[in-house]
């Protein structure tokens, strides 16, 4: 029989996916499972991008541009500049989802056995990517003490070797919903000039910013133009995930002619999700503002419903719609599977993700879970009310 | 400045992309481009798939799953028993394109250094997901003069190392038209059982078949379970290339369940064109039989008016919508670009896709060009004939 590829071998699983099959069980024993583990919102999507699809008069389906139309382009130009990117549509090339503009991005700068520095805990699916081109992930530990703040510039400096070609962060971060400091980014700025680094950032919640406070993007900062790439999605922006667009921003031109080669060797990215997404860029500011309140409140209740129990630590997020939390658990990857498997309340029970898949330390994590805020006030209630009940019954 | 990697130089442009700034000013000066370059025919998609689209009821557009819905590959079951292909649900993965398909498969058999042995000319992009996933491409010579057969036993035998990990095919062939007959895939059967090699099979054009021949697919043949792979996609069979759904098909366990975990790390194919999609699998049997009757007129057009040409030379494609066609220039890389650049007739010119994309091997292809007959019949006659006009003026 032939066999898989190391590196098929060495693919990690996603931290969340294993765990359907117990959610799925569970729904057909008759539980009503809350999804607090994936960060698919209940948010819907601008009428005015669901609108252009079905008003669409195509007659035969074709290829789109490999790095998208100028039209669109254009338009993204437009927005970036409203959030002090300034840039040109040969800066830009739209991918398949955040996750293809992470793969180009990679595939592009790095070479089997490179290193890339990432703030850890990290978006799970980073070790994907990094297994399948054959990069090494080179964590940097950040603590839910100090609220997953930015490590200290020499714990980055200690890790740079010959290997390293990027540090790449996720701002604001996922799972952690934390939000870099205009001053943070500036400290990158310096070690990715001074190593001659590039710098990634996953920026695709900027919207999703709390409290007053601002997002700066790694592109609005002058010097960095030969360094930075962004790497960008419509997914959360306009609660559009099954889209599947998004694109790579950067001045390097070197690095946006080379993407583009990938870009065109996939031929296009989805015809019917280009013309949502070019037609989500008229969303009106009233519901970005009025679904940043929504988040607002849900991160609010979720906090204060947490911190109501025993032995719960919990960072406070300043974006995105996730948190990390730690739980009086040792083992939280067995009390998620428990939860599903051997727990209900009242028929009800909730699915979380935990933490150790966003973690590349071993150990790390193992007592903490991402929770997702993306159900409705009520439900997030009741949510942490099972978690609490789950807690005390768990058979440590 | 942060530096491009030795992976990033050595993608390969796209042979047709590069023309395209040549095709642009063309246009800008006024002159008519007939376009046989690329693969994207004027055929209408299915109303039925462009339908279910229009009436979507999406509030949320939300991730599809990883490997698509139950619903989805349950009908694609349906679909390949029509073909001689009994599978289940399990074993397909839903994909992004064809592309993806490929992308996923290399990724979960291939560690970087390993051989992929491919026919030659075979499709341009195999390279460029060869290279991205640092495998070496490994070309066994089909001849124009055999009308592109199967290269002998023999001549794949010699080039199987400890390197080799899979057999690649198009069938029928991209740029070939070749459609291989029942006895080479029982010849490519015995080869990957002795050497236990995956063969993995392109059939995307799979109903495009003429002349009363049928297809063969590698999953149709008994002892090959293990052993074979189909890469598919709906953007030639329901002519709807900007949809970006194909799929990996295999019943070999190790296999599926690695590439799931690629599936997984990209989240989900894009959920709009899997309405498509699932919807295009009611399309109408008459559909198919007009597509076919049209494409062997357009067929039988081209090659008979091509062969009008002095000096010009046509394999006869059996399937698919392409030929490779050798003329009388020494670079048709520099012929393709001059009828661009310094050639119109009448204000009318023609773009083809120079063959040397399609071939590893330097050298080969030099005089040949890829014609896609995508074009209606009397765009094909007016095309061959600037064709025949450009060759006459030009400086060889």
């Amino acid at each position: 029989m032939p066999s898989i590829s190391k590196k098929g071998n060495a693919m990690p699983q996603s931290p969340i996916r294993k765990l359907v099959p117990f959610a799925e069980n569970a729904k057909k024993k008759g539980t009503k499972v809350y999804h607090l583990n994936i960060g698919q919102p209940d948010i819907k999507t601008p009428q005015v991008a669901l609108d252009a699809v079905k008003n669409n008069d195509i007659k035969t389906l074709a290829y789109a541009r490999s790095e998208g139309s100028e039209e669109y382009r254009n338009k993204l130009v437009e927005y970036y500049k409203k959030h002090q990117v300034n840039v040109t549509a040969n800066n830009i090339i739209v991918t398949t989802g955040g996750s293809e503009a992470l793969l180009f991005t990679i595939g592009s700068i790095t070479d089997p056995g490179d290193e890339i520095i990432i703030p850890e805990p990290f978006y799970a699916n980073y070790n994907g990517f990094s297994t399948a081109s054959g990069v090494k992930v080179i964590p940097v530990i950040s603590k839910i003490e100090d609220n997953f703040a930015l490590p200290k510039i020499e714990d980055f400096e200690k890790l740079i070797t010959k290997k390293t070609k990027a540090i790449l962060i996720c701002n604001p971060g996922n799972p952690t919903g934390y939000l870099y400091s205009k001053e943070e980014i500036q400290k990158l700025k310096e070690i990715v000039l001074k190593h001659d680094l590039f710098l990634i950032a996953d920026e695709v919640y900027r919207e999703f910013t709390y409290d007053g406070l601002e997002h700066t993007s790694v592109m609005a900062l002058d010097g960095l133009e030969q360094n930075s790439i962004i790497i960008d999605s419509v997914s959360k922006r306009y609660s559009m995930c099954g889209a599947r667009i998004g694109c790579i921003v950067s001045k390097n031109e070197d690095f946006i002619n080379t993407a583009i080669k990938f870009a065109q060797a996939r031929l296009s990215p989805p015809t019917y999700a280009l013309i949502a997404s070019e037609a989500a860029l008229d969303t009106p500011q009233q519901y970005f503002d009025d679904v940043k309140e929504e988040y607002v409140e849900r991160r609010n209740t979720l906090i204060t419903e947490l911190q109501k129990i025993d032995g719960v630590k919990v960072a406070n997020p300043k974006g995105a719609f996730y948190c990390v939390v730690e739980l009086p658990v040792k083992d939280s990857d067995r009390f998620a599977q428990w939860i599903l498997e051997d727990f209900n309340y009242n028929n009800e029970t909730v699915m979380v993700a935990p933490a150790s898949g966003f973690y590349s330390t071993p150990g790390e994590g193992k007592n903490q879970v991402r929770i997702a805020y993306v159900l409705n006030k009520k439900d997030l209630i009741r949510s942490v009310e099972i978690l609490g009940e789950a807690l005390k019954q768990y058979p440590n």
